[in-house]
């Protein structure tokens, strides 16, 4: 399947209603239990995607319009939200998600992108050079990456308690 | 985190609205695409969870709360909806998945099971004897298995479009 302004957009619109249907209202023991160890619960994850809207997807996309010279971007801090989120409630992670990835879609959509921007690149301080394309393909995956995270994350609260199911389970075993 | 017919509802109960949130009016390529060869797409998946409605989940709690001297459950047939599915849309399929699950939590509320039910058993026809809670817990994991495969499958239309961030992306590489 080939990239697509809209077709990417079909899923970032969606995100914040699929995960409001998904962890609205419901019990904290699926929203706050983690994996075990470092790793991250459903509410983890929510701050993550807010602070994505503020720090990560749109500037770089503004750093590869730019006409600056240096067109690096900032690296992705992944541990901002345990900072971020501290005090903030479930809900209002859900809303404030909801506001701001409206804005960027507004204001991805205000840019009327042509073809030629789509190629044109920045720098990835890791990997190198990146296209405009790859950076809004990769926006959208990721939005795909952490819903099925947080299926994940809330499917293993309930390893223990599918007896021999468990070895039919997929999401149990990753 | 301990099993309760509660919590397991709370995940059944938004499955249907999860499922329309991700998929409803989206393009066709995001829904009738798959992971390649055999594998599943958004919409076989769909087909899946509604012959499970009709076929699985509530069949086997009523044998293993009938008096039958054998409680052998019936197999469940994992490839039925590519016959089932035929000729159906997604938003019927969307529907019909709705209007079951509702159904069959009604049912399951109905039986207004005690503690003591719970800990009845089924034979599983491949691996044996296996309590009620354990078919219910398995039910509600069954779900978020499948919304994260949706998620992975309609994230791998966007392999090749997302450049070099492919390593960053764990569901890209599943």
């Amino acid at each position: 399947m080939n990239f697509t302004i809209e077709k990417s957009i079909e899923i970032l619109e969606r995100t914040p209603e699929v995960l409001e249907a998904m962890l609205q209202n419901i019990s904290v023991e699926w929203t706050e239990n983690n994996e075990g160890g470092e790793t991250w619960s459903a509410f983890d994850v929510l701050g993550h995607l807010v602070h994505g809207e503020k720090t990560d997807w749109i500037p770089r996309v503004e750093i590869i319009l730019s006409d600056r010279q240096d067109k690096t971007f900032e690296p992705f801090e992944r541990f901002a939200q345990f900072e971020e989120s501290k005090g903030k409630t479930l809900p209002e992670l859900l809303d404030e998600f909801k506001r701001l990835r409206k804005k960027n879609i507004d204001v991805l959509r205000s840019k009327k992108l042509t073809g030629k921007n789509l190629e044109e690149k920045g720098v990835h301080p890791a990997f190198g050079e990146v296209t405009l394309a790859q950076l809004l393909a990769t926006w959208t995956v990721h939005d795909l990456d952490h819903v099925a995270q947080i299926s994940r994350v809330m499917a293993k609260q309930y390893k223990e308690e599918v007896g021999p199911w468990i070895d039919y389970l997929r999401i149990l075993n990753l």
